[in-house]
């Protein structure tokens, strides 16, 4: 197996290992935090995705009000917008990029607090914030798999913990387990559709709400492994205008677990296939949509963690289609540095 | 000539006609608001690009924090996120989208202060906010161009109201002639590239800072006229894994006006080169970069008010790609309905 591959079935463990370090030092985090009015996360790549994942679920979990940094104002315009009474959190595989540690020490200059979220307790990203929550993850795959999932664990965790409900630190740790339950599911679904997409010209994940940040991850993974030319929709943004792409044949990939969003899926499963669409729906029971191909979901998590699973169906697809065009997932075509240094 | 063709070129005098009537009141809004910490906006397809310009705009004229919001954090799940401190505005063409409107009255059931910028004053939208711009444009076309150039005037107006610097409004009110020689100065070459992007299977424009509304809101024209494949993304980002889709001969717009990143776009663009890319750059004068093909931006207006010429060399190519390819600008495939209604 691959080494991405030997990484991408690690998850579980990483999740769990994780959770098992860090939730007591989130916990001693949380509370020592001030109070805040809303909070401001700054990250770059698949990093961004675990920031987008937290943009809904923190309202969910605890009503906060979110915003995503835009870390070139801080670096590229030298400009510090006012960060008054925000809590502010940079999200890092490495720790290293410039212009994320930019925004945390804005932030700290102007005495607001700060988390840092990263791999590594030693980088510029940790030694900047106030607070840390070590990752723990080995990845050597330059497409990030296990520090993704383990990144949303810890949004998670910060947000079950906010949320002062303890079923949700339940909920999150039957994780492992489901993710574990999710890979055995959705693997040989996963390879039949590799095969299925070896000559396909492009593929667009589509979701909603929670899983957005899913349709965006599972597109950054074909295309840092495979080059293929997709990217990832909000269901909603999809009617403005974009659903013009859906021709007859286009594959889609509907981010659809069971939850709020679920209904607003099955509805656009419907339109696309109006269409002609290829469409391939991931969900924890089998799609009611003629034709639709069923990626399946394992285990039984609340809607509000189904990032941590529905991602894992995405990141095998995208080794397949690699696997069925003759690339090797190890060397992905024109990714040549795992850490990308931003400024 | 289109429909589209004739509103494109109706874009000057649509500014124009904004500014002449808008500025006062814009200027009453600025007055009577009271205080805030950060500003949401709330915002579907083309109006998320031009919040998508007031996330780097109005820090850089005034310092203001930005978020933009999750419209469906409101409506699918029913979560009201707490907006403490937050002034909250809608930007909707129509003013009829759900989504949008829920946002704003949720932030009037907080006491939040609301602006909605909506071509209609009658509308849902307008009725639910304390203030109201209204755009004035009548627009016939499906895939929007004036109603977007209008909706970024309408946030430079309120940045420049913000700054407190009345050379900031004396640069806005030249903006309507720059647009006018940028149309001049790009219809030709956006028509040689039309023909030569007829059989292009993807086009990816990518910006920083400023302008990356204007590769999301590029890439929206050419996906809702055209049907083709393309996405925006941040220069920062497509570093960041997306950057394996730049395959020998696959097009990128890279959209350099003078300014801040002007320096990292250029960078990009002899990276980019290297690998073998179809480099088109958007400036205002020609690259350096060997073989890059010059997409001409007209005018002499500051990066802040880029965005409102910098869009229009690829309205002009979304329309020249689709006659290229013998699609009617005025039919465009796939998309049936100019008010798109999402919840």
């Amino acid at each position: 197996m691959s080494v991405l591959g030997d990484e991408i079935a690690a998850q579980p463990e990483a999740v769990r290992a994780f959770l098992t370090s860090q939730t007591a030092a989130a916990r001693r985090i949380v509370e020592k935090l001030p109070p805040f009015s809303y909070a401001v996360i700054a990250a770059r790549g698949s990093s961004d995705h675990a920031a987008l994942y937290a943009r809904y679920a923190w309202p969910q979990l605890a009503g906060i009000g979110m915003a995503l940094a835009a870390p070139s104002l801080h670096t590229v315009y030298g400009v510090s917008p006012r960060l008054d009474g925000a809590l502010v959190v940079g999200i890092s595989q490495s720790g290293q990029s410039p212009d994320v540690v930019a925004v945390i020490e804005d932030a700290r200059g102007q005495g607001r607090p700060t988390i840092a979220i990263t791999n590594d307790a030693a980088s510029p990203l940790a030694r900047a914030a106030d607070h840390v929550l070590v990752l723990g993850v080995s990845e050597r795959s330059i497409a990030a798999t296990k520090t993704y999932t383990t990144q949303l664990a810890a949004v998670a965790l910060l947000g079950a913990l906010w949320s002062r409900d303890p079923a949700r630190l339940d909920d999150l740790e039957r994780a492992p387990a489901a993710m574990a339950a999710t890979l055995g599911a959705a693997a040989p679904v996963a390879a039949l559709l590799g095969a299925r997409l070896a000559t396909a010209g492009a593929l667009f994940p589509v979701a909603r709400g929670t899983n957005l940040c899913t349709a965006h991850e599972m597109a950054l993974k074909v295309r840092e492994i495979v080059g293929l030319h997709t990217h990832g929709f909000s269901a909603a943004d999809f009617r403005h205008g974009s659903i013009a792409m859906a021709t007859p044949g286009t594959p889609l990939v509907l981010i659809a677990p069971r939850g709020p969003a679920a209904g607003d899926m099955h509805a656009l499963a419907e339109e696309l296939r109006a269409r002609g669409a290829d469409i391939v729906v991931l969900a924890e029971e089998a799609p009611a949509t003629t034709g639709a191909t069923w990626l399946p979901i394992g285990g039984d998590l609340p809607e509000w963690l189904s990032p941590l699973v529905a991602i894992l169906p995405g990141q095998l697809l995208a080794v397949a289609i690699a696997e069925a065009r003759g690339i090797d997932p190890d060397q992905p075509r024109g990714l040549f540095a795992k850490v990308v240094r931003t400024l």
